[in-house]
Parts: C-alpha cells; structure tokens; sequence
C-alpha cells in the first residue's frame, strides 16, 4: 500500500481553480469553514484520499454503516461573473507524523497542478488561550502582493504573530507549494483554542467569500455557534457551581 | 526484509471462502473467539505473517522451544450443506504502528481476493468501563442491507456508538475491504474492558454461528469464563478486604 | 542511505562457522561476554555494521577522535580439534525501533547463511529484580533436541520463564533464523538487572565453552566483577547512611 | 516526495573547500557561529534542503510572508592567500528522528564529495550545566593529527568528555564522513546549555578563524551576547525577588 492513496473518483471540471484547504486543527476552525463552503456552495466530491498516516480507523455512521477515516477534494464551478472554479479539500483528520503531512500535502499539489491551480487558500484557527467576543482574522501569505490586497480585505498581519509559525497542512500547503510556484494565503481565525468555534469559521469565511466573489448563508452556521455558546454557559454554570460547593465544603470544614 | 512478510505454508483448498478476523484488543474478545472457532471448527494453519511492525520477540513455549510472534491465516471447508468454506485470521499482537496496521490490512485482503473472498467477519469488543452480566452485541456494516441482516441475528445498532468508531484492524479490514468491493460486518462483544472476556466472546461466536450455519461446542471457553470469575471474584475479594484493613488502620490512627 | 548498511572489511577464512551474538541489554550480560570471548579469542573483525535506526551520535575516544556508533562482526579460526570456526556479533547499540531491529538482524542472517551459518547461539541476561549471589543460565532453543542437549550442559529451562518471551536481537536472531533453518540457544545469564553484571557474563560463558571446545581466561572479566561488587558495597552503604540520617533526623523531630 | 529534498539554487563555484556547519543545538552554539560566519564572510546562499523529517512547519516573517522551515547551503571563495574556499551550513531545525538526521547527513555528504570537500568543520555548544565566565573549546577529531594540530590552537581534549559522545549532526557529519574518508574536527564551545550563548560561539569562532586564515568583526555578536547578559540577569534578579517574596511570606505567616 503506498503512504498515500489518492482515488479520483470524477474527474472534475475546472478551469484555472483556486484551491481552499480547511482540516481539522486548532478550534477546528478550518475544517468548519471548509465544510461549510462545500455544503452551501453544494461543491461535488470528486476525489478521497487514505493514508497509512491517518489513523487506523472507521467511523459508524448513523446507519450502522462504516465509513474508513479520509481526506476528500471537491470541486465547484463559478456560476457568475467574477467568480472563479475552486477546488476544496476537507477531511476526518491530518497526517499523524511530520513524514505524513509532508507525503499527503505533497500529493495532493501534485494533483492540484494537473488541475491547472496557481492559487491558494488555506483555513485554520489561531488560539489565544482566552475567550474571544469578535473574533479578528490573523494572516499571512507568499508574497508582500498577497499581503497588502488580504490587508484591504480586513486581515491582520502582526508581526512575530503566530509566534511559533503555521504548523501543519495549513502551512506546510503554502510552503511547498510556493515551492511550486503557488501563490498562496493562509487565513486564521481568532479563537480560544479550548472548543469548537463556528463564529471563527464564519470571520474566516466572510473574508474569503469577499475574495473569491461569493456569497454564503451563514444560517447553519451560527446555529452551532448558539449551540457552542450554551456549551460554553454550561460549562462555566458548572465552573461555577463546584466553586460554590466547594466553598461550601471549606466553611463545613472550618 | 519487506514490511509484511506473509509465507503460504501450503495452498488451501477453499471456493468462494467467508473470511473471519479476530487478533487481540479490548478484552482480547476477537482473539478468544477466533481461536475457539479455529479449534472447534480444527482448521488447518496454512499461511504465516510476519512484519517488522509487530515487537521485535519470540515466545518460550512450555518445551522450552521459541517461536517468533506472528498472525497466521487458518482455513476451514464446509462439512455439510448451508455452511460456507472459511479464512480465519489470528495471531499475537496487531501492528505496533498506524503505518504498519495499514500495511497488514492491505497485504492480507490482497490474498483473500486472490482466494476469492468477497464478504468479511471482523470480531472485537466493546468496552463499557463497567461489569456485564449478560454481553449484547453491537454491530457495524458495510451497507445498510447487511446492517438488516445482522439486526435479525440478534446484533445491536446504536446511533453513535461505538463513538470512537472502530481502530484497529476490526475496523480497518472493512474499510479497505470496502474500497475493494467486499461487503463486512464487524461484531462487537460487550465488555467492561479490565479483564480478558470469554463470555462476550461466547456471545459473538453465538451470532456468527447463526450466521454461518456452524455448531460450536461452548465447553472449553465457559471454562475460562468460569476461571475468570474466579479471577474477578478474588480481585473483589482483595479489594473488600484492604478496603477493611484501611479501615481499622483509620480507626487505629483516629 | 540504506537503512543497515553493512560494510565486510575483509572476506573472513570460515568454514561451517557457529554464530555468537552479544549486544546491548539487561545487566549487559550478552554484550560483555561476547566482548569478552573476543578479546580472549583475538578474533578478528572483520565487518561493521551501522543503522539509520542507531543513534546518530559519535563517542569520543580517549585520544580524542570519534567513533559513529555501530555493531562489528568478528571471526575466529578452530585452532584445535572439537573446535569450530565462530562468528561473533557485538556493538554499542540495538535497533532503535522495532523496524530497525528486524531490518539489522535479517540483514546480518543474510550475511551469516552465505558463511555458510546453520547454528547461532546469543548470550542475554535475564532480570530477576533482586540480587542474585550464583547466578544460573536460563535457556530458549529452537528445537527440542537442542533443549535437551543444553540440559546437559547445566542449562536451565522453566517453564514460563521467561514470562515476557525474549525481546530484542537475542530473540530474533533465533526466530528469524528459524525461517531460514537454522537452528539456535539463548542464553540467558540471571542478573539483578540493577547493575552491569560481569558475573552473569561469566557464567553464560562457561556453558557456552563447554559447548564450543574453547577454553578462556576469566580474570579480566573477574576483575570486572570486584570492581561491581565494590560499586554495589559502596551504595549499600549510601543507603545504610542515608537511612542512618533519617533516622537521626526523625528522632530529632520526635 | 523524498526523504530529504536538496535543490542546488546555484552552482557553486569553489575549489578544494571545507565544510563548515552549524545547526541549532545546546545553547544555539553552532548555529549562532554558522550565521555570523555565513554574515561576516557575505556568503552566497547556493541549495536548500527541506525534509520530511522537520516539522511540518512555516515561519511569519516580518512582512507577512511564509518561509518553510530549511537547511540552506552557502559558499566562500577564498580571498586572499592561506585562505580557503568554504561550504557552509545551517538551518532553521535538525532531522526530528534518528533516520531523518542519518538521511540528510548522508545527503548532503553526497553533495560535498561532489564538490571536492574533504576537511569538515563542525560547530556545538557543550553543556556544562553552570554559568561559564570564559567558555573554553573542547573538541573532538577524526584523526590523532588533527587533533595535535587543534590543540596548538587552543582547543582542549579532556579524556571521557563529553561523555555521552557527540549527538546529532555535528558528531554524524565526522563520523559518516570519515567512512568517506574525510577529515574532520568538531569544535564544542562551553556553555551553560540553559541560555543561547553567543560567547560561546564567538569563542569557537576565534579558533575556527584562526584554522581558516579569516578575520571577522565579532560586533554583532558581542551585541547579542550583551543583551543575553541583560536576559541572564533580569532571570537573577526575578529569582532573587521571588526569593525576597516568599521570605516575606513565610515571615507573614510565622
């Protein structure tokens, strides 16, 4: 078996696309964006990716039925003027090893070349280590180019931010392929890092949707931002709460 | 030396074989069955795995002789009308790696479709953290007809579990058998998952008997159930009594 | 770079030769009474052997130059009658990973069988947790006429000992050699595991002489011993003190 | 995509070089060197290597632009007489693993032969667990000449030191090349192993310049070694209020 198995499933049809990437990482910011511009652009999936880097695993759907953990590519054709065709990839999981990052990101620009892509888009979240009310979107890209035209679209470029770099597909997607001579941009949301954030994935979208001329309902999307923020209140009643008892139990005590 | 080194010892004589997995994991569930019905049904070892991702180590048997850790493929012929022919798959330990599960998966379905196989059993268990007097069993599929199918032999399908899918090559050889074109069902023994479970495996030979038209003596393995209630009960025993003693040495101290 | 790489400095004059193998592990029982039968022998080296799957580190001799880590092969001509010819396998390191040690020891068999290799004996420790005044040689073997002729020579086997099988070359030197024919011992030389044990190396020794025709000297290994002996006096004696202290300590609490 | 992925940008124009190379390791010794090196002497980058064995990483640099972590190559010509011409190397990390670290070292060893390199330099830090006021040079060669000839330029050669060998590619580089046969001599500024010391290098700088016939300004890394003073003594005085602090504390409480 090779390190990484890539089926086209239909060739699809594009011309000239832009990729997006958004798997799963920090918040699961990307992958929730990625998802949800696949669902509302109702992008078809053409193309799964295995690797022996993913874990050795299938998930069991709601049917009882199977499904072995994947990456998938998908693609959407423009529909109107200004718009351009794109090439999506989302998936169950990133590579487990430095080894299988560098592999499955490899193959798939490979592939990405082939379909004609110059361009690229990659999602992922930027954790603060503290709650976010409106989350700002962090960036960073190729070329100075990229930077100023992303700069007039409202992201932000601090500089020594992030710190510790892009780890991951998010970055490694934009390293090797300016190797190929991919332009690219990496877009991060702010997040606190310790749940899901579906309002980072919609601050994320709404500056790529003004970049590639498309326009999304965000409705799916912040009905899991509402679900999270009960989570979140939930989480901090019960904080709460314990704190309660226990100072409860210290006067027992004393 | 390849990765997965399988050695036929002698070409088995099967049509249209059934194939059956059971290697070790929760509550060694799969391994017990496998090997019981290995032994009841007295099929014939006739393929060995070897594979640098199994621990680098040889058994001592009770002679004093050694034998390297391994799987090894069994086959069995039908006897009488109904039954089908059968592979079986045990062995010592599952890959150590992510990379090396993938790789065994995929070499061993590789030679079953050489031998015709196109429907697979994957037998494992299903750990409740929590002691079961009486283990159901949880299933998954490939399709949704062979969920039907199962559920009228008694198996359980519950939305969302098990919630973790399935890891190991339980899960992996339906998923990669899927992409392969067979059609399988994985059989998941309830267990609380401390201790090694004959009785979940009981219960899920129970079912696959039923579907393979094949009658099982039970004898020997209720005979490790019963050793490992014995087990279990001195464990509780042991328990209770430091239980006790912490408590005169609380009343000694207070 | 290969992931073994095996460089023969010089075509070794061997016929029907016996393999000895003693690396790196518990007590270092193997590697020291292989080192020892070496130098005692004045066997000859004549291969090297270094892994992408050792260290990538460097000693620094006493006169300052560096030596890359790696594992050396040495011959020894029968110099009188009920002799045989030897190989001999020592080094400062096992495989890192269990790929490394299969890849290495299917390397080195290789090797071995075009010597024209068909019996190996590897030389082990095997840790008892306490410390042990004579230690005994435990043994493993390939068949069980090679069992019954070990007893013979005043080698031990019981049965489930060692519990947890034979990890590491030692091991599957035998069992990879077994799918090649050969046949092979371990000896395992019982050590406290606390300490470098030149004692067991000493005794693993004087059953393989016996085995081999071959008659040493034991002295430098016997000095090794005193020297172990007063490193295990001298923290005996740390301990009496340490404990001493707190003693004193709690009675000057009380 | 390969194990270790080396584009020459550029072919050098050198004759008869020798390598230098400085990666990042205890204290940032040799990387720290290699830079200045590389910045006094205006050395012209020439290749670049990436590897599936660094993290799967990009920095942000300062205008917002990514650059994928690498290993870089760079030349000298010699200009004036005495002098010789240079390859030099650093980077941003060494190979995560053992086969990773093994696979570049090897790599880029190919290259130097093909260049004509047969005299290596390596450059270190040596951890000695304490402050250094006047870190000395211990070093390490591949031959008993070469180890004369450091010596009479002040490099030290301590019996037993370092103990634990030389890890990594500053050991891997003399230890490999000198299966190459090629020459070579690691250079171990001594360093408290807690701080980035650019003392250090500075100090191994002074007898690699002495080796080479080169003169650098040290300005900048003077200037860096006072700000790691600054550092190094906010560090004390936090310890020392802290100290101050938690007296008061006890003092409160008493």
């Amino acid at each position: 078996m090779e390190e990484v198995v890539l089926r086209v499933l239909k060739e699809p049809k594009v011309r000239n696309p832009i990729f997006v990437e958004g798997l799963p990482g920090v918040g699961n910011v990307g992958k929730l964006a990625a998802e949800h511009l696949i669902d509302e652009l109702k992008a078809t999936r053409f193309a799964e990716i295995h690797s022996k880097d993913f874990p050795p695993q299938v998930f069991v759907l709601a049917d009882g039925t199977i499904k072995l953990v994947d990456n998938a590519l998908y693609y959407f054709r423009a529909k109107k003027k200004g718009q351009r065709d794109l090439i999506l990839l989302t998936g169950d999981y990133q590579g487990l090893s430095s080894q299988g990052q560098y592999e499955i990101v490899d193959k798939v620009l490979t592939l990405l070349q082939k379909y004609g892509v110059h361009e690229l888009f990659t999602l992922g979240g930027y954790g603060l280590g503290r709650m976010v009310a409106k989350p700002g979107v962090l960036g960073a890209a190729t070329s100075t180019d990229l930077v100023k035209r992303m700069k007039r679209l409202g992201v932000q470029f601090r500089e020594d931010e992030p710190g510790g770099g892009i780890v991951g597909a998010s970055g490694l997607f934009l390293g090797l392929g300016k190797l190929r001579s991919m332009e690219g941009v990496c877009l991060m949301g702010e997040t606190s890092g310790y749940l899901v954030d579906p309002k980072s994935a919609q601050a994320v979208l709404e500056i790529l949707c003004k970049s590639l001329s498309v326009t999304l309902s965000f409705g799916s999307l912040e009905n899991k931002a509402r679900e999270m923020d009960r989570v979140a209140q939930q989480l901090r009643d019960l904080e709460r709460k314990s704190g309660e008892k226990s100072g409860e139990e210290l006067r027992y005590i004393g």
